[in-house]
C-alpha cells in the first residue's frame, strides 16, 4: 500500500518534521505501508506550497499514478480552490480507484471529487495534524481509514446506509454555486469551523441555510467550533444556538453534535453512503 | 422631503451624536429636508440594534409610511440579512416610491430591493459616516443624491444607460444563491472591501467569479480595499492583482478602478441603468 501526500494549498514549511513523524507512526502502526511525500510539499510561492501550476501538476501526477493507492492532503490553510477545477479535469481512471482524505481547505477538493462521482472521499485528519497536541492519534486514525477503512476511525454518529458529507463551514460557503459544488440532497451534513467571529459564523450559516441546494439536506450536525474570535459587543448565544436558529428558520433538521473539528480528535467522515 | 433613518444591522450606540451631526449638515446644505431617526436606532440587543423583530418592524414601518420619501440605512456592521427576506415580504406599494441608500452590510437589503424591482436603490454613504474623518462631505453627498439625484454625487465612471450595481465583496458573496440575490446579468459590478486578509479576498473572488450568475456581468470595477489584515507569509500581489487574476481566469472583463469604499470619499452608485 502506497499513500501519496501533496500540499494543494498553503506552504508546508515544516514538511520534513511532519514527514518524519508520520513515517514513524506508520512504521509502528501500519508496517508495510509506504507514505510518499511528493517533493512539491517542499515548494513555496509566497502564501502557497508552490505556484498554482506546480501544485496542480503534483496533484494530477499522484492522482494518475496507478502505483499509488491513496492521496492524502498534507494540510489546510488556503488555496486548493485555485487548482481544483483544472486538476480534476486532468484526472484519469486511476484517480477513481484511490482513497482521498483531508479537511479544512482541502474541502474544495473533496467537494469536486465527490461531485465527480469518486467513491472513496473522506473528511478527516491530515499529515500536519502530527504536530498538534495528541496528533499522533489523529494520524493513526487517518491511516486506519486509508489502509483498512477501519470502522473505529469513523465519526461515531454516522448512520449506516445514509449519505453523509462534512465540511469546514467557510469552505462550503465559498464553493456554493461553483463548479466544485456537489449535490448534497438528502445528505446528513456535518460542519465545523475555526478562528472566525460569531457574527461571521452567523452570516455564513445564513448563506448556507438560505441556499435551496443546502435546504435539501437531510439535516445538519455541528462539529467543534474552535478559537472563536472576539465579538464586541458580545454576539449573544454561541455557535450551537446560531446553527440551530438558522436550521429552524429554514426548516433544516438540526441533528445534534458531530465529532469533527480542527483538532486531534477529528474523526473520519466518508462522503456518500459509506 | 422627509428621510427616515433605521438601523437594520449592528447596534448604533452613538446614534444621538450622529443624528446631531447629520441634522446640522442637512440644515446647512438642504434646508427644509427633515431627517427622521426612528427610535429603533437607539435599541440594542447584544450585537444588534434591537432584536430581529424590532429591527424588521421599524424597517417595515418606514417603508410603508407614505409620508416618508426615502429610507437611509444608518450604518453597516452585521445583521440586515437576518431580517431582509421577512421585511421585504411586508412592504406595500409606498415602499416602491421611496429612495433607498446604504452600503456595506446594507447591501443585503439593497440586493433584495433591487431584486424586487425597486427603482431607486443606491450604494452610497450612510449617516454614521458623519463621524469619519471628512465624513461631512460623505453625508452631504448622500443627501445630494437622496434629495435631488445630483449627478455630482455619482461615482464618476458610471456609464449612462448601462445598468450598474455595487456591493461589499463579502456581502455579495454571502447573498449568492439566497432569496436576496438579484439578477446582475449585463451589469457593471462595482465591489469594495475592508478589514479582510488577502487570502480571504482571493477566496471570495473565487466564489464570485466561479458562479455562473456573476460570470454574466458585463464587467467588474474595483473600489478601495481598505485596512487589509496581515497575511503571514506575504500573500503575493495585492487586491487589484487578485481581482484581475480571477476575472481573467473566468472571462469576466476587468474594467478598472471604482471610486467607492469604506471611507468618506465613497461615491453613490444607483442600481440599474440609473
Amino acid at each position: 500500500m502506497r499513500i501519496a501526500v501533496v500540499a494543494p494549498s498553503s506552504r508546508f514549511d515544516d514538511w520534513r518534521e511532519v514527514a518524519e513523524r508520520v513515517e514513524a507512526i506508520a512504521a509502528r502502526t501500519h508496517p508495510g505501508v509506504e507514505i510518499y511525500f511528493h517533493p512539491q510539499c517542499g515548494l513555496a510561492d509566497h502564501h502557497f506550497a508552490g505556484t498554482d501550476a506546480e501544485r496542480a501538476a503534483a496533484l494530477v501526477e499522484v492522482a494518475n499514478d496507478a502505483a499509488l493507492d491513496a492521496v492524502w492532503f498534507a494540510r489546510g490553510g488556503y488555496g486548493s480552490n485555485r487548482i481544483a477545477e483544472r486538476a480534476l479535469a486532468a484526472f484519469g481512471p486511476a484517480a477513481r480507484d484511490k482513497a482521498w482524505l483531508g479537511y479544512s481547505d482541502a474541502g474544495f477538493l473533496l467537494a469536486g471529487l465527490y461531485r465527480a462521482g469518486f467513491a472513496n472521499v473522506a473528511h478527516g485528519p491530515m499529515p500536519r495534524d502530527a504536530v498538534r497536541d495528541g496528533g499522533e492519534a489523529a494520524v493513526e486514525r487517518a491511516l486506519d481509514w486509508l489502509v483498512a477503512r477501519s470502522p473505529a476511525a469513523l465519526e461515531p454518529g454516522l448512520e449506516p446506509g445514509r449519505p453523509h458529507a462534512a465540511f469546514n463551514l467557510t469552505v462550503l460557503g465559498m464553493l456554493l454555486g461553483t463548479p466544485l459544488e456537489p449535490d448534497l440532497s438528502d445528505h446528513i451534513l456535518l460542519i465545523e469551523e475555526v478562528s472566525e467571529h460569531l457574527y461571521a459564523i452567523d452570516r455564513a450559516l445564513f448563506h448556507l441555510a438560505a441556499n435551496p441546494a443546502i435546504r435539501r439536506v437531510a439535516g445538519i450536525r455541528l462539529g467543534r467550533v474552535g478559537d472563536i474570535l472576539p465579538n464586541d459587543p458580545a454576539f449573544g448565544g454561541d455557535a450551537r444556538t446560531v446553527v440551530r436558529g438558522w436550521c429552524e428558520r429554514y426548516g433544516i433538521p438540526y441533528l445534534g453534535d458531530a465529532d469533527i473539528g480542527h483538532d486531534s480528535a477529528n474523526k473520519v467522515v466518508p462522503f456518500g453512503p459509506g
